[in-house]
């Protein structure tokens, strides 16, 4: 079948990543592309509530055609599936990120909000992220397996909820040993906050993390396999409903 | 135990929410204030990382010290924690939301960004919302359960990592039934874009959402319980992973 594709991503519209991911969807069908004007790195689920959204059409050719947005990812989702496709995507791509968003990080992530914001309207998504923060990072192995993945997904009549958090470590691809199935890594992000004076004596911070795993030894997590060559695909959720907590609280309250 | 608790919100630093759960956490012990500056509803679990964050020092008193950050609710909660308190927080607040932040609200919402933050350092954190918008809103039986609410999950050497989305009805105290644990309902935001034009001629939308709830009869959701007139505890955890999702896909790749 011939997919009907909506494009974001969070480093923009003009980002290298995007172009890599267009280059890839456009051999499986119909794309849309609706992207932010600006990067958008760390925005997560984030929703534009008290700006208008301005959107600019960029071009449109035979099968593709491009937005810029002046909002987050999940509004590039939003404004794209409820007011510019004719018809409901049935695929929905985000990335190809500069930067890794494994463990934690996929809190955090513009990429994966747009990814989960997908979900939640019932449209298979994937983000895909390369463990790379150059803008001009190499995306010939990632490339190479998005194609892959999305023909293994599409072959299996994946289920429409499905949401997949794709993370491709940047080394060559005759170094990536092949894909691993993984849950995300404990751990958190420790902050060192750098902090400075500006001319006038206000203090200001600049947020500097690094993230501590706080189980490197497990083999079936998503930073394990990152470290060990592996391309990880974490199949993510938008319920977040803590089960196990909810059994053993019913006696609280 | 005295508790040592950081409070935030993401309606901003002068919400009348965030009063009341200051009046209320103030009975449990320390309480440190770390509010953005400005509304920040919608902004999710964002992090600011291309801005430097300013901080404002506002008022120190004896037991309550309070900080204006120019950041979303995450960057307060880890400014707060990485820079600003000198011990660690035993407890994380935040709200009280002005506005309901049930179903898959929660991952839109700010208040709950902060709340999430709060459990990747493994500090039991809440997020609690009023079910209503209004700016002059009647916190009087959210006070009351919020204390309520408190009181229990302390008495219960709660897990470190332990999240919970509390959700208040906004009607009058007597009608209230009581506290029902839950799950997150499920269904999502459909948008209707209302489209404008500026003086010069470009295209603009406002983002105008209403919830679809995919299940209106599960009476073990928040939005259901909601509705019922109880206040809904959805305990949230901070792992996206899809676990039958995993399963399934093991031979996919």
């Amino acid at each position: 079948m011939k997919q009907n594709i909506l494009i974001t991503n969070d480093d923009g519209i003009n980002a290298k990543g995007l172009r890599a991911l267009i280059e890839v969807a456009s051999e499986f069908g119909k794309v849309t592309i609706v992207a932010p004007e600006m990067g958008m790195s760390g925005m997560s689920h984030a929703i534009t509530m008290t700006n208008p959204l301005f959107l600019r059409r960029i071009k449109i050719a035979d099968s593709v055609e491009v937005y810029a947005c002046q909002g987050t990812p999940v509004d590039c989702v939003k404004i794209a599936v409820d007011s510019i496709m004719e018809e409901a995507p049935t695929l929905i791509l985000s990335g190809i990120n500069h930067g890794s968003n494994s463990n934690v990080s996929v809190l955090y992530s513009g990429t994966m909000g747009a990814a989960t914001e997908g979900a939640t309207y019932n449209v298979p998504s994937i983000g895909f992220s390369l463990t790379s923060h150059l803008a001009n990072a190499d995306f010939t192995a990632a490339r190479y397996y998005v194609k892959e993945i999305l023909e293994k997904v599409l072959q299996h009549n994946c289920n429409k909820s499905l949401c997949l958090n794709v993370n491709i470590p940047s080394i060559p691809s005759e170094e990536i040993k092949g894909i691993k199935l993984c849950r995300q890594a404990n751990g958190f992000w420790q902050e060192e906050f750098d902090k400075k004076l500006d001319p006038r004596g206000r203090e200001y911070y600049w947020l500097v993390g690094k993230f501590i795993n706080t189980e490197p030894e497990a083999a079936d997590t998503d930073e394990w396999a990152l470290r060990n060559g592996y391309v990880s695909i974490v199949p993510v959720q938008v319920d977040m409903t803590d089960y196990k907590t909810l059994k053993k609280a019913e006696t609280w309250f």
